[in-house]
């Protein structure tokens, strides 16, 4: 158990909940999922196969949790039954550093730019297992990135924009552990990674073949979905011929309900995809639907990355940063 | 253009319309299927990189045209363009070798196992790019293929039954060119690779996940789709714990109308699969369809597989036993 001098009572108490969680990390499979900090019997009823040693269980740093996606995957974390570390980071300036939040009930402190090395300072002391999570803006990626390789903290690096090229080299520069991907939606990539290997493998195969592909998300996304332009890329190479200006984008509230039986409730936060493709006499029909709503499948990939991370730091691997790819080869990580 | 004098004057007359459409074989891409004898024109213009010498395209002799599909596949060889050699031999004895049929308008002489080896010589004296289909019952497939190893001609094996591996070795041991495959639907053998694919590439992707398979066919099929069993193990793979009576299997013409959405006139003959995953919160689900009515798919593929094994021949690849995947693997074929 941790020394918790350090924290003020509230964050003790937090981590206690979590400590009381986290023997039931890392044990394969679905069972592994703590739901609440009393489900430690039965899941450890159910132990087999545990990946990685859990006194080398990661302590998870996000930031930022005021964020929407963040706040998501320090909830994951908790699940997960890792230990939560009680502060974040904030975006970009101090100006928003002036309350305290809650992930899961376990108050996290949140820290602007003016305090962060003291704060890393603090924490790197208290955790020495420590994984930084970034699901930050744009504006903050690689200064962000540069901090966490200068305090020789790995990270895995789920906010989008800024140069990822960047970040991938101020992590390999420092010789510091990191998972850098734009899309943590883990599933998602495997589908994605599966067509381009399709397309490679067999090209041609859908020679001949119609495709109609439509996607829908929350009315605020104004552009097509990248998900949707790298698959119709990879059908190409499979022997159609499809344009991206194809792509039906449906962003009205109407259609999504009722032909796309998006739910109510994820109007606003969902990533629908159906691919159908037809042969010349219609004869033969293949339909490919990847349907999200909410942030979960992001968070879970997210906790995945880091276990992957830990699983790599404990083996000494040479290769340092890696991408979703990666994680999803490595298999059964929880 | 091919001596015609050998044959009676409605098959000359079917030998001539063919070899008006033969020109057009081989082209790549969606234009190079012959619809009528007088598309020839239009598919000369589109003509963009032969993937095979027209000189050297096949003769195709589907064995038996009697059944349905040996009928369809030599419907789809005329389709392609191809010239269709106009004699069948039929499965199992010379009982039923009794009458002619036609083939797209081509007459076809049905010949029987007595005289299969005179009908041979001659056929192989007329045509030296001679490729045998094979569509025919179980109980002949093994001797079937032994005829035409020793025969020193190349064969597609469509049939399902009798001893594949037996198959091969046959044409292995005469050095003959052969490409055997239970399934020559080549867009599901290439879905069904990728999903094995995948499940080896990363391993657990969908742990955690739920899984529901619904299959239907025509109503006189009793056991349970090969190919859903073989995809659930795929799945299973990818951390899923589904078992092969799971799989739901629909033979009622009500379910299949109006659950299926199967069309009336496929309810005699079309195999439709649905593959839907869910994640724990439900906030997640992928779903892979593949519906196909009719034969042509498989009639299609039996088509790229005699024209894959046409290029082997022309390239006198080292090789001589192929099967749908080295197929789908060489992408184009026209």
């Amino acid at each position: 158990m941790q020394t918790l001098n350090h924290y003020p009572s509230t964050i003790q108490r937090g981590i206690q909940r979590q400590n009381a969680c986290r023997a039931t990390v890392l044990l394969r499979g679905k069972h592994s999922r703590c739901k609440a900090a009393t489900t430690l019997d039965a899941a450890a009823a159910t132990a087999s196969k545990p990946v990685v040693d859990v006194s080398l269980a990661p302590h998870v740093m996000v930031n930022s949790c005021t964020g929407r996606m963040g706040h998501s995957a320090a909830e994951a974390v908790v699940r997960a039954g890792l230990t939560l570390v009680p502060f974040t980071l904030t975006g970009y300036s101090a100006g928003v550093a002036v309350s305290n939040i809650g992930v899961a009930g376990i108050p996290v402190e949140v820290v602007g730019k003016e305090r962060r090395q003291d704060i890393m300072n603090r924490i790197r002391e208290q955790h020495p297992r420590l994984i930084v999570v970034d699901y930050t803006t744009p504006n903050c990626v690689n200064d962000n990135a540069q901090f966490y390789a200068d305090n020789g903290v790995p990270f895995v690096m789920g906010t989008t924009g800024g140069d990822p090229q960047k970040v991938a080299a101020a992590a390999e520069a420092a010789g510091v552990y990191a998972v850098v991907s734009p899309q943590m939606g883990k599933q998602v990539v495997a589908f994605q990674a599966m067509m381009q290997l399709m397309a490679d493998s067999f090209p041609g195969v859908f020679s001949g073949y119609s495709l109609s592909v439509v996607e829908s998300h929350q009315r605020n996304k104004a552009d097509t979905s990248g998900t949707a332009k790298a698959v119709v890329q990879s059908f190409n190479k499979m022997g159609l011929d499809f344009k991206e200006n194809q792509i039906r984008k449906i962003r009205d509230r109407v259609t999504q309900l009722e032909a796309m039986a998006v739910p109510e409730d994820a109007l606003d936060g969902h990533a629908f995809h159906t691919y159908t493709l037809r042969s010349p006499d219609q004869s033969v029909e293949f339909v490919f639907k990847h349907n999200v709503t909410g942030r979960s499948i992001y968070a879970e990939g997210t906790v995945d990355a880091v276990l992957f991370l830990a699983k790599k730091m404990q083996e000494g691997a040479q290769q340092k940063v890696y991408n979703m790819i990666d994680v999803l080869r490595e298999g059964f990580l929880r």
